[in-house]
């Protein structure tokens, strides 16, 4: 596809326009399905601009979802060494990053995903494809699995979030970290190592 | 104290100040500081009236968090029978509040808790007095040990709540019941009757 210089390529807007494109399309038609092409057409650029301000589709959607942190950062340290304490290492590291500043943005991020469906769209892919996938892929777990360990490890991850940060309900709210660890980890390595149930789903499939 | 029949007794607003006075009474002091005759007060009217249309303490709380059941109503099924099927018999009782009509308030409750910090408080208040003290009371736990085991069992399931009806995560979203109960169960069982790490609060005492 050859470069078409004669469009915005130096606009002040032009970021902006590759943002919001992005995150319509992200929250549409999901992570996997959104292309870079489609959402440069969208902003009315060339899609050599978009890699050039914000490089993978990836880093775009980080950007996109003005996520305070690289979740590809902060998960080598919670995939390394035993798998049987992977539950702690994660909730370890979730609770470092929330209670670092980049918290304030995940709160506000939660607040929003809640009160807005899109918001709630965008947050559903960022959880599956940046953290729940690249975690559950590095363990010898059943693809067939992967999808309800998942959605169960989210469920304790963002109540934990909640009652900590949102709601504030003591002893969760000011309690130290490793008492967290100790107490959730093992929910958490349950349901990404343990046994689950078979899978039905409300139809009784 | 003597009957004061002056002071608004069939005005149609009176029951919206009660309310009123109640929400900000529940929130700003906790439910066991308000008292009815404080809310009587501030609304402006005897305090045997707001005993009138709302009945007790725990009914007038209900009615201010416009919540959609009466936990009293259903705790008996959770509680009756094995203490070790607790955990199970909680999870499916929340289900079937949050798959009922019911869980439209509930999400809607959820959504304001998040933007709002008067309705988090509310909440936070509704679900220590009106649910966790009111399961917990019931167990054998050690009373010292009562807010640790409250606070986590209440991570679990807002964050059910966040994931399936929120966020609508799948396959939780779309799961059925009962696998959400073999799954969750057992985390909630372990939470109110396994065993905790000693607890610590942030400044490490």
């Amino acid at each position: 596809m050859a470069r078409r210089t004669g469009r915005r390529p130096g606009n002040p807007g032009t970021r902006e326009a590759i943002l919001d494109a992005a995150r319509a399309a992200f929250a549409e038609r999901g992570f996997d399905a959104a292309s870079i092409r489609a959402i440069a057409g969208t902003a009315g650029v060339d899609p050599a601009l978009v890699h050039h301000y914000f490089g993978s589709k990836d880093q775009l959607f980080l950007a996109a979802m003005q996520a305070p942190v690289d979740p590809r950062e902060l998960l080598p340290t919670v995939l390394a060494g035993d798998p049987g304490g992977i539950g702690e290492r994660l909730v370890r590291t979730f609770l470092a990053v929330w209670d670092s500043p980049a918290g304030t943005a995940g709160v506000a991020l939660l607040r929003s995903a809640v009160s807005n469906e899109w918001t709630a769209r965008l947050l559903r892919e960022f959880v599956v494809t940046q953290v729940l996938r690249r975690v559950l892929n590095h363990l010898d777990v059943a693809p067939a699995e992967l999808p309800l360990r998942g959605s169960l490890v989210a469920t304790q991850l963002i109540g934990l979030a909640m009652i900590r940060y949102v709601v504030r309900l003591e002893p969760v709210a000011s309690a130290a970290p490793e008492t967290l660890v100790a107490s959730v980890g093992p929910t958490i390595q349950r349901y990404i190592t343990g046994d689950l149930p078979p899978q039905r789903d409300s139809a009784g499939s």
